[in-house]
């Protein structure tokens, strides 16, 4: 069979807050081949997404992403791959390609999956499907006070492991940080597992990023996440060596293997993070999880929107039996938490399954995508080049 | 002063090639501030970068480049670095960004020259600029007779040294690729420097790259140039350290000084080859000159476009006496030749000097820029957020 089409929905809340939550808006990708339809899902700013999609020719390595999709061969698991290669040959000068190849990959194999009737791990090389502990990911609140609130809800809801990220952390001073870890571990008792999520708030600034590092330890963080941007591997290699007990956690900003690989190799961290929706889709990040096998890294999913993209976030570690902390956003928006039919709820042990059906294993709800779509419509050399497709 | 204004104009050729000629588009930034005008180039794909500045915000760390940029107050050298990182933090998760804030960051520096009446190099740091030797930077010929022919025309024409790339070399066999260098080498003489740029086609794959190493020891290359992404640190390595006397360069597709370094400290490369107009501009361009310093790297211009992309391109290393190598593209489509009034070119000993007047020293021609203006209009939510600026 050929890929017939491949459409890029851009959804939306009708007003976006400016705060570190990642479910306000989506993008959406349908791919149709040989009478089936996959769906993927690009954790990417929609609009530079959809015009890399259809962008006009720059030259032999610069073209849109659609044109190494529409019409390729998708006979077997391998076209994938071949698929994803030619993609990063033709667009190589595009940057946004690792994030608009993402949603289409994902979209592949979902495919695939309805096509010969297995989940997309399986499809990956797994036997079986291990479940994965959930933790609870939040935003810092906006003081202490209100971050022991948090937490203590997370528990009393049955979490066992809770991240808090963004907000005011890393903002202020080091004893303002200090108060939120502490208020943090205060309302999550002193079992639960926590994780604290920088937000890579501090750059590259090894002296700012090692003030906290006695109040990490004090709360018994489990890991540190992203105290720098992902290319930052000397800050957090010395880091790394600063810290006793916590581990460095990261990776959600590669976007490709590559980069993925270099921070298992030469960044120090306990965690690997990447995102199926960023780093080129399923592919990709099965690659790094194969990889973090051989170096002793943990794989641990990065989501921050819907159920569709934790279904395909969870497939590429779905396997590992050992890894089985799980990112699992719990302040979704109501179009990340309506976009499917299917979710993805905790058993009464507290743990998560990727699901057992074809593919990806979730629906999309037309009425949801109604609802929420945005009208886009880009014309460039006289051409209308992109319009809102019919759902 | 304050920015009031920042705007992207996309110009095209009529029709543009499926070949791997950088200069059949353009994205021309121009910025505005306290009375002064500069000027910028991304080296990047024109619409998704027009996409980027323009988007609706996702979430807090996925903004629209636009709004850290307008408004913000450009007083003085600092402000640049300052407005660079609010970008970058503002826009993290837009992967567009860096392409986007390149030309912007290189009509800040422009404008700041303009205003203190300063060559760009000055403001840099730089205390004079030095000469630079050209290299005909052309594609390889499609049979190896072609590219005699045009090596012959590039040693007759004066030039020292000559870079051939891309069409067909790595594509065929072991054979028709020692045959094309073989050929080079003719045609530029026994004395000429002969460069050689693969284009990433070997992407990561260390065995067919290895394959032509004899080739390229028998005839004298100086450098082979991407034989891999730039991500393939592994590779690039292990490549490096099957070579004798051929150096391995690198670095165009970094669109970070991080990438930049991760090539100096863990590829092996000889020679490092940013493009300003992808990497962030003048700003971190500079930042990958001053590290290579200090590891013995040499410093080389990636440039294939415009003579205002070739004057920005110089200015982070023309006060290296040293590194004396600059790419210097000989085929140019008449938009990247026409773009600006001034021309850098060859002096009586073949050599080329940064311009000596303010900021970049070179001027937009509008008559240029009308004749190649694409006319392009971005609607998203029930609203016109672009449309093709007036000159």
């Amino acid at each position: 069979m050929r890929i017939e089409s491949v459409d890029f929905f851009y959804l939306s809340m009708p007003e976006i807050l400016d705060i570190g939550d990642g479910s306000q808006d989506a993008l959406l990708v349908r791919l149709q081949a040989g009478g089936y339809t996959g769906w993927g899902e690009c954790e990417a700013s929609p609009l530079p997404c959809i015009a890399g999609l259809v962008a006009p020719m720059s030259h032999s390595a610069c073209k849109p992403v659609r044109t190494s999709v529409l019409g390729q061969r998708l006979d077997e698991i391998g076209d994938i791959a071949r698929i994803g290669r030619l993609v990063r040959e033709n667009s190589l000068d595009l940057l946004q390609t690792d994030h608009i190849l993402s949603g289409i990959d994902v979209a592949m194999w979902d495919l695939m999956g309805k096509k010969l009737e297995l989940p997309a791990y399986r499809l990956l090389g797994y036997e079986r499907a291990y479940p994965k502990t959930p933790y609870a990911s939040v935003l810092f609140g906006d003081t202490p006070q209100e971050t022991m609130e948090k937490a203590s809800h997370i528990r009393d809801a049955g979490y066992r492991a809770a991240k808090f990220g963004w907000g005011p952390f890393g903002k202020g001073t080091v004893q303002e940080d200090a108060e939120q870890l502490q208020a943090a571990r205060e309302g999550l008792g002193g079992e639960g597992i926590l994780l604290v999520d920088a937000g890579t708030i501090w750059y590259d600034d090894l002296a700012r990023a090692s003030q906290r590092v006695e109040a990490l330890e004090a709360c018994r963080a489990t890991w540190l996440e992203e105290p720098f941007v992902s290319g930052a591997l000397t800050a957090y290699k010395a880091l790394a060596g600063m810290l006793r007990s916590v581990r460095l956690a990261g990776g959600e900003g590669c976007h490709t293997y590559h980069m993925a690989q270099h921070m298992m190799d030469y960044a120090g961290i306990g965690y690997v993070q990447v995102d199926a929706g960023r780093i080129g889709g399923l592919s990709a990040a099965k690659q790094v999880a194969d990889y973090a096998q051989t170096r002793g890294v943990t794989y641990v999913n990065h989501t921050f929107t819907s159920h569709l993209a934790l279904s395909a976030s969870l497939q590429p570690f779905a396997g590992i039996r050992s890894d089985v902390i799980c990112e699992y956003p719990l302040e979704l928006k109501p179009l990340a938490w309506e976009l499917t039919q299917e979710h993805l709820l905790p058993d009464s042990n507290g743990q998560i399954h990727v699901p057992e059906a074809p593919g990806l294993g979730m629906t999309p709800e037309p009425g949801t995508i109604s609802k929420y779509l945005v009208d886009v419509e880009i014309r460039a050399k006289g051409e209308v080049i992109y319009s809102t497709p019919e759902i």
